[in-house]
């Protein structure tokens, strides 16, 4: 029973009070509406859902591609391998594939990119992470610049680019090995940076421990960490700081 | 040599233009006004200094205390111990003490607080850190709503306060133990959150790393993490955001 | 307003329909009884409430054991140091205290004790937690049968209590050093094994890790683990599979 | 010489009391049945044996399925690879094999299932072992209801279940990434649950540690925890449980 | 019933042939004289038992000092303190205490000591727990040969004593720090080394799991090791070594 | 010049005390018969080389074999593929593969086997590990007997062996997962254990890094571990210790 | 602009002070000849450039191979598969490849190498990281003698070799396993000694950390560690030493 | 017998060529001068001993500053507590003690300071480590310039100084927390960086763990890292280099 045909029939007096009141406080949960509550979240959120694929079985990768495009006339996949990507375009052809980032997308938005965050790479090898943070925010509509091989090795690269860092109002900073490059980005600007450690390195990079260590005991100001790689979860926070600067 | 004496100089012909530009050259950095870029940053950050006090020598504290007291008509302390609050308090008798949070504050504001943050803690033991977090952000400007003790042994406190939850620009969740708050009001509200791992707990907590391995593979989107027990960054951060918001 | 009466009110018109499911979907957590709710888990769950006493302020250990010991007649603390056990000696004269375990209680019930709980422990220096464990389990109106100093070193220790151990409904292996305990009662008996890993030994110990992670290898069926010195939680584990055994 | 026959002869005299008293005290444990005592263990126990697949040569597992369904007219198996799914269908071509859980079975039951297990998987991925544990309870004559894909980033999913969880027994909680699903329940039940730690996600989930952790540090109480990705320990222990409930 | 008595019953015909094999069976652990299989191993290792003082109660530790002095006329405590020492010595005057080792001795033996284990140590804050070892060896009644201060760092100090080990039956290698010395002397000689890794040094040495680590991946072969700071299993060991050569 | 024609030049007066004490003292290490040190040293131990065969080239490979097999008349290679076995038999073609514990063999020894070396598995996947041990120590002349799938969990197989294990000079423990089998065995027997942790298990076992702490945190004396895997380690300590026992 | 333009106007009055001191502060990184400060430091350095190939696309690698062979007269690539060996040298024929460094070189230089480095590797199977060193440094014009194979576990090979260690200017000193080696030489020693880790070994040896430990712990003076397997770094920084040795 | 009488013995015939052959053989490292051998490579050192005060019992301590000071007319104590202190100066009237850097010196020398070494702090907290490596570099005789707080947070400080960066002969960088500053440094200057992690920080920073890892995993080239908290030895190594750039 739906909680409107509830309400509706203790107004005509079908339903006494107490029997409404019990089948209310025994299943608050389900028979409230809490899938449109959820509904609440999505339309609150304004951000399409976006789709990892690593691992994903073909048919569940197709059939979630498929029914997301024709809902929202665009999807975007992570972590697609190119077996994944060929398998997609074999039914949306338009779909497009990077295979640095794995990013697979379809469709297009109409809608003009918005705001200001830029994603910051210290060395190339972690441009696959930082793409995925840059194109997961543009796909959440966010405008992003892109600053990439600006390791602290070389601080020069970095500080030539320090009129774009300071009008951010985000910065994603991604970095492997030591992982220096959130602190000092973080000494640089007054907005929030997100920082993801990579797994780029080797021996005693531990597979990125190394790298969320540093960035974790970073002592600049203003540093928020995500998990290892994660350069979506970087573009979704990023995305939610941004268009917090907008309104 | 200014930079300003420096180029009339070589307006005037008193200096080479090749000199001008070795003098420029070898010396970059600090003759070009880098002190101001710093001030500018002070300035543009637009947040007073605060001081760390734990392992604070007794004459550096009180210097530091009495100088910013005297530039900006208030200073906030954090990680202060009952003996350094007693030294401060015989030089600035309105100081004022939180044990608890270990707070040490002195002089007040006429500027109302504006914006909306929310600072949960999940235990009781949780609250020093979630203070020092909450009195940050109000010592910036912000202000700051208290969700404490609504760890997820016992969701019903915790989803009793969702629209507050929900209405809030910037979340931070503090929690040690398993550190889990940080996951579930990741997924109730579309605003970042800050997760503040603490060390309370024993055993398997490994001092707070336990609690930041959970919020760090936060199954939640939006979540970003500080060090453990890092109240103080927790609070600059959400500062940042919550400024941007309001815009 | 109370569901009831918004019932009541949208029997009656004074409410509309939409109006009543949009206040009942704005707040479905808090207006619903969720203080009742978590009462009836307090009720089901039929297990007084314990006070965990370490680093609680004197004020609040005070008014804390004198609530509960008004309300439910007696108390059950755990990990109290000798000074707070004089704080509550000074109000509740009655109040014991074991320094050995550190538990300290106040008030008797009349409830015989039932049902089959046994309690491990390997070496003398882990009975401690051992302890916390029994104590807890007793306080919840479970029959205790303690096995003390059985460590596998010298398994005819252990072996002579065969008839004990493989009558019990749960057993609780309190274990430190390298925690084999848990492993060798999970081969003996049929019943679940709740495995305590203590803080005891020294060096590779790892405060308790070592024994941590000998348990959750246990090439022995039916161990599940708590954290370290978590004496307390396997006592109510324990207690919920005994009472469920006794059904 | 068997036990009867050595207290026999000691009876009839053939053996001397000293005689016996020597061949009992020199081999306690080989002659005194104890093939007989391990099968009194078996015979108690009432689970017949499971099958651990992996790694297994392919004669030695043939020889053991065989030589279980021979004997008990049902076998199951674990982390079964495809290839010895095939393999053993050579033999027994009845055997059903599940890609996904890894689980192969063959024979059944005519047994009806008895009692009350929940098994609450975090996310999908999280399903292989979740299954491991449904079926390993199942193969021992447990009733399992699954409850998939709650995690803790969208509660209302797991909310909606509530009376599903409130009935149960015992309750086995799946959950890789940050694993705060078995604190979350362990707060909304009061019977025991039991937390299986998986290997999902990536980065710093350290291979199932960073799960781990968290379950070892619940806040909630009633949680014991078994291995990473250890499905068929988790069915073991809560069919144990599950079996004292129904006495 | 003693297994004399019941065979006794068996053969005057007091107690049948069925009930003697099920009381056999339903306790075949505790009946079968396993204390004096316990005993065995006490009379066969031909080791008196030490006493480990650290965090034993005052009246504890007297008793068991007191029985053991008077049933073997001597007694060795291992990481006594101080007050424990001057304890003992109000009832056992004749007891020494030597505070470098923490050990606690009294009373001596006319047998000649016997065998030959050497005992190194890396560096002189080594010593405690090399001394520990050594006394434990020689209260096992071997003969013992100290090598100190013999670190890597300075190979010559070890070099010059190459004749004193390559002429030992098993030696204990002591070393904090890097733990590099066990992997030299395995080199060096042609007996068992039992390496001990100790948690002298700083930072990075992990309190000793550093020279563990070392310890254990030694490239030289017969290196076994034991737990940190475990200078009296070292010497158990070594003795236990030294006394096969003997035989 | 060689240290003879270096004495006999200071003999005749060809070369001045003061030079010959220079070149002595300049170069003390190589002129000295070092090589003969190291000779006298594979003299002393008595044990013929063993190959390491993992990542060796085959060139390499076949080049060693070859040669200890002249020297020696045969040859015990470890961790050999079946490739290098098979590469090994084009030109030894009596050489024997076993594919479980990865040894390749060539050649025999009329000596008779001495001594008595107890191998002991936790599990049947420690069997490779084990063998690699035994194998070892009867190349080394060592006699041994194998006491396999003894695990802590189903502890009367172990003690129906008690007779075996405690006739041995030494006891090799070998066992993955929790690792407990060395703790109980140096409760039982009182000859030196060499406790060999196995990577076999899966989750928190770490790559046996829980086996190794385990061992390393044993409770019972007479305990000594080597490296993860090392059977060859725990072979070539247990065949030093078994050879003294035999002088 | 470039700053001798910007000067230039300056003194002829095309720009004003004013101006110029807003450029020269608005952008002081990038206008200032930031690349030729960079340009600078590769002067200065002396070193040209070294390919790091492992993981780098066909094209980049070809392109910055080609690039530097026609710039520099001669390329160094460490860590290079055998495929990208072929691809480079179907374009620079005389390119050479080293399958066991890894290392791919063009060209050669007519500079005679000068200085004094030793490279020491442990074992064999360290050769690899020893030579990337040993290469690196040769490449950078460095006079390279190899020590191979001087284990500390056969401590004549290190100690026959004293007179080459002791000449050196800089030591570099490669071990895997327990890694004692850095150890042994900086007590042999008077000059720097870096030690490079490698992951050499198995089981406890953590992929190399043990080793890294070990040197970091080392009991020696003098010694600098660097990254797991980073012969390249190791090389680099020996090259520094080196060189302002010869000033 | 020493060296130099048995070689003349030798040459008078006293002593024939085997038996002094046999004497240097069988004893080579006792009877050949190693105490010299030693005293060469403190003499080629020529760097005084530095005394390690934590832990030295009073008398031990008071016997090395008096012999030292006797000997080389000045001495220095690392980590001495302000007790030691008090006890060296009553012996030794004219030595200062730095509380900051617990450092204990006593003498003079008039040697002039020679070489090029800067220390470089990242915050004040860290100038305890920083001045023990100055301090150490200076009583070996070389130049120190100190460049303190100048943390990568507030990069301007550090670029300040980048003219003393860019001359020195090696560079020691000490920093906490996150550790970035040698990466930062590496990537300005060309001379051989040596790198101190602190354990200045809290939480995530594991006691210099991580700082000590984002060193070792610098992607600047030149940076060799040593033990946390090791001012000393990175002062030892800075002094080695700084000397080789003199010669």
């Amino acid at each position: 029973m739906e909680l409107h045909e509830l309400l509706e029939r203790v107004r005509t007096g079908e339903l006494k009070v107490e029997e409404a009141e019990g089948l209310l406080r025994r299943a608050p949960f389900d028979d409230l509406g809490y899938a449109k509550l959820d509904l609440h979240r999505q339309i609150r959120s304004g951000f399409p859902e976006v789709v990892y694929c690593a691992g994903k079985a073909q048919a569940h990768l197709l059939s979630i591609f498929e029914t997301l495009y024709e809902k929202n006339g665009r999807v975007l996949g992570t972590r697609a391998s190119a077996e994944q990507a060929a398998l997609v375009r074999s039914r949306i052809p338009s779909a497009r594939y990077d295979p640095i980032s794995c990013i697979l997308k379809a469709g297009e938005t109409q809608e003009p990119l918005r705001g200001s965050i830029v994603v910051c790479s210290a060395g190339t090898a972690d441009i696959p992470v930082a793409e995925e943070a840059a194109q997961t925010a543009e796909f959440f509509g966010r405008q992003v610049e892109r600053v990439y091989d600006v390791g602290v090795s070389g601080l020069h690269r970095l500080l030539s680019r320090l009129d774009t860092l300071q009008s951010a109002h985000c910065i994603i900073a991604v970095a492997g090995m030591e992982g220096a490059l959130a602190s000092v980005i973080g000494g640089l600007v007054s907005c929030p940076v997100i920082a993801v450690p990579t797994s780029v390195g080797y021996g005693a990079n531990l597979g990125g421990v190394s790298a969320l260590l540093t960035m974790i005991n970073s002592c600049a100001n203003g540093v928020g960490v995500v998990n290892i790689d994660n350069g979506y979860g970087a573009g979704y926070l990023a995305s939610q700081i941004d268009r917090l600067a907008e309104r």
